[in-house]
């Protein structure tokens, strides 16, 4: 093909053809569809991104952003003619300056890799989705995750951003800065806006103290209600609460069988204390324990050792793994949905109602303090339209109850039926937004809302 | 007028055509300039503010929103011929949900009376800019305080707005939660817009638990300096800070003036810990005095009582009343930047430097846990263009540190000269949002930016 010739001229050495990369690049972690992109691109540079938006305006080829390909509702599937931009290749960390908090990285480099490369400077990046995604992926997100409660999400975090326009323009947001008024808030426009309104090619972090004091704990409740309960006890006092995680009985049995792990096979809440000094440490956990008793508390286990500290979130961040381990050749439907805080034990209950009416059996895994928790549930391919009905219906109850139909996974193709009803008119807005960044549709075209018709794959 | 009486007509009661309140309305608590509006008018519904849009668009006059006054740069000057839409009317608080830690109000509701109206309930909203300002006029203004370096400002505190566009759709942006990936983030457009894009109509804001123990303390340093380092290592540590603020000696001494207190004329930090138990309190602000002493403080106050401690932040918020109090027939030149941490002593050290140079006598107040101080420079009319300049070096300085020109005051009029300095051809990208939510111009024209020459004022 003419334009792929053009394509390999313009990036030698960084244009792969190969069936298996094309398909890769088509797929996602949770979408169970997948399709080959025409080719993939590695760019090496802004210059690289603004020569491939070029092509792609020239030969009218849509493009998709691809960062670690960790997402899970069919943000990387080519819904027509399109080429994936790995940035996988732009993943230096350009500069840390620990006197500000702050770092500047480029968007392939992974969260893991950052705060490996941060060891020794005595600060951290927070955000932590459970796979080891892309920073530019989770920008382009929205992404949040175990420490958010405490230290907030990818909104809270990222400071400032390059972003290459579908045009090619590269625009700077936001200022290496904890405040500013300064202007409309375009940085928050690309925050979560999933690769759709420009190519995002540089991040300013903001950098935390890593905590001098860290308190890990796993407590387990007889049901998974009183587990709720307890987090929503502990978030009313105001306790600086670092971690507030959620794992019913099912996770923990799959962790269990995953890691060979010995973990009590019961609802459980994973909680971490963060402080500056050991007394306070100590004071806040004790408080944080009371209330666990009182809403109900069977037994609490303590991580004593750095070791064992790491090991527990380890095995948070392996529940879906452990899953997927467990379910061969299955399909999984992941919902998301956040709700206010006094509906979420309700909400639990009304999805753990919901799976065993349908016949359907989710682990729930939340980050409970945010109000937000997930169902993972396995299902066989021929089987994968109950789960999907299952998931519409958690979202409608989700929206009745003032939530959101996603928390933090984001829209991609999969939840664009849910916006209408979770915004109104301001989806026509949001369309208009869309059409004045990228007027010919060239940027992963339709995730999150379409624009047009689409003009259907050739 | 035919327009007056038509407009007249459509709000009966509603409508203020006195020159007194024409003229207040058209000026703010800090722009030296004033200008009657053409009418005032009191909305006391959305069914109000749309119909007063569809006027100005009949009309072709220019709305201006009202929310308590107190912003600082010029924001309610009318450029052309405008009605100033005040919504001291739409007051109310509609629902306060504790369980769910959210409260829905509408903007006229001012940050004081709504603290008071939730005294009992076990929460508060934290972001306190020094005046009493609406909160319609502080989600519009990005406004933030002296709690933002531990709970945030607006943008981290409004979940959800409804807005009226300049056509008059209304629009519910956000959702009542803590988290969400659900489509683009026009809500964060929304806030610290200036009434440029769209009317506020209704916030659903985020509340906190009140803090069970309260710690305050003043503590004063030999130099402005030695007190700046103090604040950094405090926040090097990540003990969790509810309040730091600088006041500088000439702060303290025009304290001590205006409110006949006998503060010591020291440069002086007042920090505040919020805590769920004693022990962690106690733990905090010993770890925070020591850092203090190591940075060269000469004395600690602690407040005892309840009562000292209101009176220790009355006091904090009455710097600026002390000043306008002091230098009566002055005009008042106040400065916003933010820079990156580790710049902030630097940066304060040239403005003092600046000041000593240019002969002006500035008093320096500083949420300098955020990077963010403000200079008060009191002139005599003659000297505000020299009061002026000294600004513009300022704001140049503190951009070349990667800096901010307005941390929390906003553009209105007289920063809009620093934005192409500050965002680049972002700004011709605001510049067309502008275009697409309010392609007439009729809000609040001349603030944030031009989209095009004024028209003038007739
Ligand atoms: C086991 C598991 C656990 C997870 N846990 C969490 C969790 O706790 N919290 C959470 O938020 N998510 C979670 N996720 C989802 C996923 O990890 C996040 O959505 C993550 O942010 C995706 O990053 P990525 O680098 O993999 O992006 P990709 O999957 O490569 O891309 C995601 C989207 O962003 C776009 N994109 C990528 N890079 C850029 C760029 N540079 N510029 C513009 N657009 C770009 C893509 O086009 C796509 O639309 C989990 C996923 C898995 C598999
Ligand atoms: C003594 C003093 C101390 C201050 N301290 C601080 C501080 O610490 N932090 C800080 O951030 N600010 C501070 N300010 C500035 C000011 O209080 C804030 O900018 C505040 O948010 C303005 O709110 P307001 O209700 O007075 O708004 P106004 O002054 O009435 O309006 C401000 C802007 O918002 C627009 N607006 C108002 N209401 C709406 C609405 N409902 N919908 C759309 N647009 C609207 C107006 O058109 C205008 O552009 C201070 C001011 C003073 C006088």
């Amino acid at each position: 093909m003419e334009k792929l010739e053009a394509l390999k001229r313009l990036f030698p050495g960084k244009v792969d053809l190969s069936e298996s990369e094309r398909l890769r690049h088509g797929k996602d972690e949770g979408y169970p569809l997948a399709r080959p992109v025409l080719a993939v691109v590695y760019p090496e540079s802004v210059e690289d991104v603004q020569k491939a938006l070029q092509w792609a305006r020239e030969w009218e080829v849509a493009v998709i952003p691809f960062g670690a390909g960790t997402s899970l509702e069919g943000h990387l599937y080519p819904t027509r003619e399109a080429i994936s931009l790995d940035l996988s290749r732009m993943n230096r960390l350009l500069e840390v300056r620990p006197e500000d908090f702050l770092c500047v990285v480029e968007p392939g480099l992974t969260r893991k890799a950052l705060n490996e490369a941060l060891k020794g400077t005595g600060l951290f990046f927070p955000v932590d989705p459970g796979a080891d995604a892309s920073l530019g992926g989770m920008a382009a997100t929205g992404a949040s995750g175990t420490t958010t409660v405490r230290y907030g999400g990818m909104r809270q975090n990222v400071l400032a951003l390059q972003v290459v326009l579908a045009g090619g323009e590269v625009l700077e947001l936001g200022r290496p800065v904890r405040k500013t008024s300064s202007g409309y808030d375009l940085k928050d426009l690309f925050i979560g806006s999933e690769g759709t309104l420009g190519i995002i090619t540089r991040l300013t972090l903001r950098l935390h103290p890593l905590p001098e004091h860290v308190h890990t704990l796993r407590v387990f409740f007889p049901g998974v209600e009183e587990a709720v309960e307890a987090s929503y006890r502990v978030m009313a006092t105001g306790l600086p609460v670092a971690r507030l995680e959620l794992l019913d009985e099912l996770a923990m049995r799959a962790l269990n069988r995953y890691l060979g792990a010995g973990f009590p096979e019961r609802p459980a809440l994973f909680l971490e204390f963060h402080a500056s000094t050991e007394e306070a440490l100590e004071a806040e956990s004790t408080l944080a324990l009371e209330l666990m008793r009182e809403a109900g508390a069977l037994s609490v286990e303590a991580a004593k050792t750095e070791e064992e500290r790491k090991r527990q979130w380890e095995a948070r961040h392996q529940a879906y793994w452990a899953l997927v381990h467990l379910y061969p050749g299955h399909h999984f439907v992941i919902t998301d949905v956040a709700v206010p805080l006094s509906r979420l034990a309700e909400m639990v209950r009304y999805a753990q109602g919901l799976m065993a009416e349908m016949g359907l059996a989710g682990n729930i895994l939340g980050h409970v303090g945010d109000g937000n928790f997930h169902t993972l549930v396995p299902v066989l391919p021929e089987a994968y339209p109950k789960a999907e009905a299952y998931a519409e219906r958690l979202v409608k109850r989700a929206l009745e109850l003032g939530g959101t139909c996603t928390a933090e996974h984001g829209v991609g193709l999969r939840k664009k039926k849910f916006l209408p009803k979770e915004h109104g008119n301001a989806l026509e807005w949001m369309r208009k937004i869309k059409a004045l960044l990228d007027p010919e549709g060239l940027l992963n075209p339709g995730k999150v809302l379409d624009i047009s018709p689409s003009p259907g794959y050739s």
